[in-house]
């Protein structure tokens, strides 16, 4: 399961006490194989926190010496955003301290994630007992312990695997609000058996990414902490074909994501919108983004009203320049109805049923021939109430 | 008071039978003076409704003919947005109608406001009986009534008014959601009796706009009808100095700006977001519309949660070309207490008094000498509530 589910890898999810809960919140992940490889995207946000500094710089120097990191270390229970130097210090010691407890590991071969809230530092005697515990608890079962351990305010963890043609994928991701375009309060492990090069892991990564966890949005705010990392071990023996693994790394990458927009804070129905007959894949999608944003359109499906109204004016804001398109041809179906039609009203709203979770609604500008769809979810009262009610 | 406080305009409020509530649902609003001026902005929506299409061809028209408009017929209880060749064809039947009935003006010298749910033609018999009586009802006391006709989900109807050196102005407004960046569900008409050109009142709108409608924000989303008109009657017969009404004019628009944003649907905290020491205006301004349309701020606001680290994720979404600052000198203050300092947490949060409706939210860039200030709301159930079962 998870990420000990490719051969290769050991991992742990332990109670550092980094939770008033007292539940897991320190995972360890660890890449065992004989030829290990290593990608990883992060946040664009200029808040970044300290372990993405860290692990940023943990990318840079494996670029420069070609040994790729062995090992994360994950924390919920505390972002370590927005703490200064004694915050980079912290993520520093956890990765020696993860690097003390492994054999043959530097410090700068173990990547640091962390989730939680922003501006308070983490306590290090807790996280480093919690770091020397997980190395103990290491064992390739321990891959659901780890997603356990990652969960802030996800209501499980989320896991996904595949096998493909003699190597293995699994993942485990964490998010359950702040979803967002360049990724957003969230955590992603995937891990591989399969044997590649840190550049061809990466490539794959970042085409996987672009479809997958850039096409969920669901409240339009973008995280200090997001990571997406992966990690090879090369323990199938197996060299993939590049399309076939960025195919099965997608394939995973999407299970995941889909399972992040499905647990998203306080929603009640889960939203596709594809944008059909852009002139380009980047029009389309400034498009659904426009319309992913508006808490009108977001509130009126939460309320199970089909207001293709609200769904129009959001698209009218994206300049013309941008998304080329004659608003008095674009059509509007919201679960198969075709409410709206040249820019004007069409079918019956009433037919419209929106009482089940998923909802698909299609905008057709007839502008061209791209093509694309982003996930977010409603607004509701219990978004706000989250959102209100826990700091985060 | 409200549009009739100048001298030199007549105006009137009337139950057409447009709203199911039967409450007064159309104003007219006649220009009289001699010296007669007028100038308007519109929403940059590209699903732009039908009335503003109007509006647009009649100032077009206006600058080639020099015949400035003199009426404006506004009515709530129906956007006609998104209602094709019909809706412009009920724009402009309302024009006629009201050119008609009053002495010596043409359809073309008649301007044209909706608010209500998209989508939805108006039903051109009641339109049309309504604009005759408007007009029997036009009064120089009628400001008020007319106030009252374009309110939708408003709780009160907004006026404003300013003496200066001679000559007065006036204005209404309507909005109480969908208050955006470009303008947003909002009709403004402001009234002079100053003697002004053309070209001057539409000079001093678009300064006055870009300093307070523009710079409200309640919920990020953009109207399809959003429209400012100011009309000039002459009827005190002073020339106003520029500078003068220009700053008369930003400071009714202003009045009328945060009366709209205090109004804004379900809103339990009015927040002023200030930037400083940003590079450039439009630095600051970008950053302030960051942290605006964060939802989490405002679910933290709501939540009297002093979140700062939401404060600064939202701000670090800007690019650094955009607006230029170094992050880890960022400080932020939230109702006079720096609860940030150099990107880090700085002043006990818990000093921090949420309780009062006005909220203050400094961002401290220390990058530059600009400074900007952008209003919006939090985040409140009502607000779902008000938006999910009210369809516009």
């Amino acid at each position: 399961m998870s990420v000990t589910y490719p051969l290769g890898f050991t991992a742990a999810g332990v109670a550092a006490g980094l939770k008033a809960s007292g539940g897991l919140d320190l995972a360890l992940v660890v890449n065992d194989g004989a030829s290990i490889a290593a990608a990883a995207t992060f946040t664009t946000n200029r808040f970044a926190a300290a372990p993405v500094s860290w692990s940023r710089d943990v990318m840079t120097a494996a670029k420069a010496s070609g040994r790729a990191p062995r090992a994360v270390v994950l924390n919920s229970g505390g972002a370590n955003a927005c703490t200064g130097e004694r915050g980079a210090a912290d993520a520093a010691q956890t990765a020696a301290a993860a690097a003390g407890a492994l054999d043959g590991v530097a410090p700068d071969e173990v990547l640091v994630c962390s989730t939680g809230l922003i501006g308070v530092p983490l306590p290090p005697p807790l996280l480093l007992a919690g770091v020397a515990t997980a190395q103990k608890a290491l064992s390739s079962a321990g891959g659901l312990d780890a997603a356990r351990a990652i969960m802030t305010t996800d209501t499980h963890p989320k896991t996904a695997r595949a096998d493909v043609g003699g190597y293995r994928l699994g993942g485990m991701a964490k998010g359950a609000g702040m979803l967002a375009p360049g990724l957003a309060t969230m955590l992603v492990v995937v891990t591989t058996d399969a044997t590649l090069t840190s550049e061809a892991a990466q490539a794959a990564l970042e085409e996987a990414c672009a479809v997958t966890f850039n096409r969920i949005d669901s409240d339009g705010c973008m995280s200090t902490n997001d990571t997406v990392i992966l990690l090879a071990s090369g323990a199938s023996g197996v060299v993939p074909d590049t399309c076939g693994f960025t195919a099965a790394l997608t394939a995973v990458c999407q299970d995941l994501a889909l399972q992040l927009i499905r647990d998203a804070e306080g929603a009640s129905h889960d939203i596709a919108i594809r944008v059909t007959g852009a002139t380009t894949e980047e029009a389309g999608l400034a498009v659904a983004r426009a319309v992913s944003r508006s808490n009108l359109v977001k509130a009126a499906v939460f309320g199970r009203d089909p207001n293709w109204g609200r769904v129009l004016a959001a698209a009218g804001t994206v300049p013309a320049e941008v998304a080329p398109f004659d608003p008095a041809m674009v059509d509007v179906s919201i679960n198969g109805v075709m409410v709206a039609r040249d820019g004007g009203a069409h079918e019956d709203r009433r037919l419209v049923d929106l009482s089940a979770r998923g909802v698909e609604i299609v905008l057709g500008l007839h502008a061209g021939e791209a093509e694309v769809t982003l996930y977010t979810n409603d607004l509701t009262y219990d978004y706000v109430k989250e959102n209100a009610e826990y700091s985060s």
